[in-house]
């Protein structure tokens, strides 16, 4: 087992990444208050919660269950209102912990609850997907979804600890592998050169879900978002880095309807776009972008997107988030290993770099 | 005009108290990002709403408004997300200003949105009733009522600003006046006998309205609580002095149905009955006793709740908050103008200070 510290201060918490982990031990000394709130979804649940609710149950804690069901769809404040349920019904006061056990919506829902419940409670995350073992475990951001917006609503909440376990990704679908290495090769593109030339010897292995690989391969994803959470907590620079691929990504994924393309899958192809426009800038080699292409392929990820009329990816895109005072910044790359975050861009370019990677219809 | 500074580090904010204040000239440094949403109710609406609309276009923003029905029963998760609705139709993004124009309702709806709306946007109160000004002005706490509890979700936020402007308690109802009295002389109760001594001299005043006379009061309230939240903001100690009478108080409101009392006159009867068994622990003298009720009843709020069953009290009261571990725990009067959290007192004598102050049938 490795164990890696997010550094925050105060707020300061492991990550312990392994196999076969053992709860009871590990989380003893971070589950505080008597009363411990399990929430997970229907999914996880036949699987792994009767695991956990004996660790927990052995520490002689009480414990209750929240079951949400499966899905991106149900990331809403109705959904989220029935965790309030369960933790009143169960008479749960503010000295009590909240436990995610799932994916990143779970993740998500659960560390937005114990933030906002009697206004803060303990909250301990599983995550039981690659994507949210190196997504979600690192920076603290939790939240639902609105009508009109992803992520809209929401708040920082860090986690006690958090334990990721790769005995867990045995029952993971393989597009939700993939979609997970996506993000870890993100890491690799944005900042670290060296973890790219381990990945392009190692993909192999971690598509067939070697465990020592994929624990070292959320170790180094881990450990290199937590640097950059660890220098801006409340995202006001470069912690903007970390959506490299995700402004493309997310016209893809709102213009194919949410569910359709997993978020990785968009991120991947966005990457893509974001590598191409950075050599139609001059900034990388033809070789480097067929390297980004390659490595995501290898990783069964689309290095393209279905025909979108460049008009309508250009209105999604600016819809993102990331878009600040009308003006759209892009995280681009300045060298493979290197990205920055720039709204000096050729918009010519960009279109360019977004047809060129879409299918021909 | 009167500024106050709560001294929260980089979380420090102003509040301003006066008459007649000049809104555009005194919000405009605290005003952030080009976008400002109003969130206020039907009460207060026809009232002051047009006032401040002009104020923040006159400094170039861009505003829109969200008016809630007027009550503490819509203080629950449906109304809150009409405030979502409201920021997202109207496209604010995350570099907004959310301003709460109202009393403790509006305040905490508005300001618990600000928190969640896109993990945190800036936040201005004007709190336009007496208790507001004393009680939401300061601490941060933010949030909303779920059918099992009251405050039982949400966040603490300190706000960018405050502006207390006495010239809108003119169109304040009687009891609602009363009821933020409740609330100011719990501080000189709790921690400043010569504010009471002051109380003393000035309490027909301050009924009257006088507008430099609650300038005053509520200078002076604010500054105590700014001084205990400097020292506690997460409410780990100190911070519960804030809850006399509010234990009491409590069962008296949960009993009578919410809403039938108002929280400042429930309170009122609570530190009655806090008083009552500080005296019968022998800390405090009859005397003393007899000061609290006086003050009480000159601001026109009950020193005595109707016959409530003892068993059926001590079942709400310890249904409380601050209840932890099963653990009851009181805020009680060492002597006027000094309380303390204990633990420790004779339930007996408890009893006896609840029955002593409850009208015969």
């Amino acid at each position: 087992m490795q164990t890696l510290f997010v550094e925050l201060g105060e707020r300061r918490y492991p990550i312990f990444i392994g196999s076969d982990l053992n709860p009871a031990e590990l989380l003893a000394p971070y589950i505080k208050g008597k009363q411990v709130m399990i929430v997970t979804n229907d999914t996880v649940k036949p699987l792994y919660l009767n695991h956990y609710l004996d660790a927990v149950q052995s520490l002689g804690k009480s414990v209750a269950t929240c079951v949400l069901p499966d899905g991106e769809k149900y990331k809403n404040i109705q959904h989220l209102n029935l965790i309030f349920d369960a933790l009143l019904e169960a008479g749960f006061n503010r000295d009590c912990t909240v436990l995610a056990l799932g994916g990143g919506v779970i993740g998500d829902m659960a560390g937005f609850a114990s933030a906002c419940f009697q206004r803060g409670v303990y909250f301990i995350q599983i995550p039981t997907t690659l994507l949210s073992q190196v997504d979600s475990s690192v920076g603290g951001k939790t939240g639902i979804n609105h009508p009109l917006g992803k992520n809209m609503i929401g708040a920082f909440k860090q986690p006690e600890v958090v334990m990721a376990d790769m005995s867990q990704l045995k029952t993971l679908p393989e597009r939700e592998l993939s979609a997970g290495l996506a993000e870890v090769i993100k890491y690799a593109f944005l900042g670290d050169v060296e973890f790219l030339h381990w990945l392009e010897q190692n993909m192999d292995g971690l598509v067939a879900r070697d465990p020592l690989l994929l624990a070292e391969a959320v170790y180094r994803s881990c450990a290199h978002k937590a640097r950059i959470v660890a220098n801006d907590e409340k995202e006001q620079g470069e912690r903007a880095l970390l959506n490299l691929g995700h402004t493309f990504g997310h016209a893809i994924e709102s213009y194919m309807g949410y569910g359709v393309w997993l978020h990785g899958e968009a991120v991947a192809t966005g990457m893509v776009m974001a590598a191409d426009l950075s050599h139609r800038m001059g900034w990388i080699s033809a070789e480097d972008l067929e390297r980004t292409k390659k490595i995501l392929q290898r990783a069964h990820l689309p290095v393209a997107c279905p025909k979108i009329p460049i008009d309508e990816f250009l209105a999604y895109m600016s819809h993102d988030k990331k878009v600040l005072n009308g003006q759209l910044r892009l995280v681009l790359l300045k060298k493979l290993g290197q990205a920055i975050i720039t709204k000096d861009f050729d918009i010519e370019l960009m279109k360019q770099a977004i047809l060129a990677n879409q299918l021909s219809a």
